[in-house]
């Protein structure tokens, strides 16, 4: 049996971390014409750390092989789905609900986008209301009559050509907003897993040593170009943001593209002593400065 | 012939406004199992304004009834698919490849969430680069090879406990952040269409008509509580952000409560003189202050 949703979230290492949801909306949908769309809605709910799942007047079997197929690992969330008879009493003991359109109504209601519900329900969540989301028929969406019993609409924005979602997509991006409102972490990183950014003393070491080897070769070998091209060598290696790691790689790839075997040359002679490894920067900084 | 997708966004009146979409990224799916999925993912793509789709070594027909029936009015762009050999070949034009996966690496790699994808697609689209959104196959995924030859990785925050996503959901996730990172409007708003929030002079004047109407049947009668009652009350209709037609209705509402027909009394006569609507509060200000 797999875990409950219901249980609080764990906080994987290394993945990325969702603030625990406490209090998450119900999903609620209004009579659902299709096996299928109750199965993807009960993924999605649970994809997006949701649980309770509440049907009004369904035309469909909830538990039907091919909803359950839909469902994956969403399947418990079928199990527990409670059938109701009219929407009034499906929402009775809930205190705020959402209802999304697709289409503007002749309504004065507070109105969300999808991402802008987000934070809007985390806030309810953590004054301890009792929440669901509503969603309409999959061919007539949901009548004025309904969305009067709502205290706010969700509208997705969507491709104004094409703005036409499916129930599942519908509840999947209601429900992901819900679930990034709690995400804590920063957008964007480096994944630099087990190893680290190089110091940038490692990093000069690697400039100095690259721009020697290009004096020497004679890639460098114009003195009025070299100032110029040092820098933009420099900038093209910082932006690759380097490991420590990869910078004993790149030392190794410049020593033997120099001294490796080549075709016109006989191959390196047993014995022969190798390359001494340039001194570490801050080394000779301080010889610079002491004169020795 | 519905309207091609390529062209630019129109900005509906009175619908949530979207940038206009340039430089779009293409979605990239390789080996695609299913045609079903190809079709929800040319139907999640349509939904977000994106309109080119490759598909590298596909394994099943995109064209076939299948993936037409369940891309719904994304059928344009699996018409327009185009179908590669190996990924070098179907990436080969472009100038920056996000690689959407579902399980951390051991790479050095920028990483994006989808919400911090968008923003980072929208500025190298400004500067006119060419992008791919990479989704691998249904059951393995992409090859640290495949992810090798890609710019950057696009995590989607998910349930830990279960964060399988079906692929045309994770397209969807993926180009509603592309999406909600052009638009510009407000995240809420309270949706007024033809009429506008009363001013205060209005909503003023219903709370001294009801405050007055209160007092005299009684509900006010005790002067101790009567201030704090009153502050009550005013909030609560404050939280209603009235319209300038609801405050006219609630003062027709006050009005028939109160001298309307009960079945304790005789129907009011035809040629009483009706109660004399109360005087604008700002006369009254006026008044108070001349003493007229």
């Amino acid at each position: 049996m797999t875990k409950s949703p219901n249980a609080p979230l764990k906080q994987e290492k290394g993945r990325l971390q969702v603030k625990v949801a406490r209090n998450a909306p119900c999903v609620i949908l209004m009579e659902p014409r299709l096996a299928e769309n109750m199965g993807t809605t009960a993924r999605a709910m649970r994809n997006c750390g949701l649980s309770e799942l509440r049907l009004v007047d369904p035309k469909a079997d909830w538990l039907s092989e091919k909803a359950i197929a839909a469902s994956s690992g969403g399947a418990v969330i079928l199990e527990k789905a409670k059938r109701f008879d009219t929407l009034e009493e499906a929402i009775a003991d809930l205190q705020r609900i959402y209802a999304t359109t697709a289409r503007r109504r002749e309504m004065v209601k507070p109105i969300f986008t999808a991402k802008g519900a987000g934070p809007d329900m985390r806030g309810h969540a953590e004054a301890g209301r009792k929440m669901g989301l509503l969603f309409g028929r999959e061919k007539h969406g949901l009548t004025s009559d309904e969305i009067a019993l709502c205290d706010a609409i969700i509208e997705i924005p969507m491709n104004p050509d094409y703005s036409s979602l499916n129930l599942a997509q519908a509840v999947l991006l209601v429900s992901y907003e819900w679930f990034q409102a709690g995400y804590e972490g920063p957008q964007s990183a480096m994944t630099f897993n087990r190893t680290s950014p190089a110091t940038k003393d490692q990093v000069m070491e690697l400039f100095l040593h690259l721009e020697r080897e290009l004096v020497e070769c004679g890639f460098l070998r114009d003195e009025d170009k070299r100032a110029l091209m040092v820098i933009n060598i420099r900038n093209m290696l910082q932006r690759a943001e380097l490991t420590d790691q990869e910078v004993r790689t790149f030392h190794g790839i410049i020593k033997e593209l120099r001294y490796g075997r080549r075709p016109d040359r006989p191959l390196r002679q047993p014995g022969v002593k190798p390359e001494p490894a340039p001194k570490p920067l801050i080394q000779r900084y301080k010889e610079a400065k002491t004169g020795s």
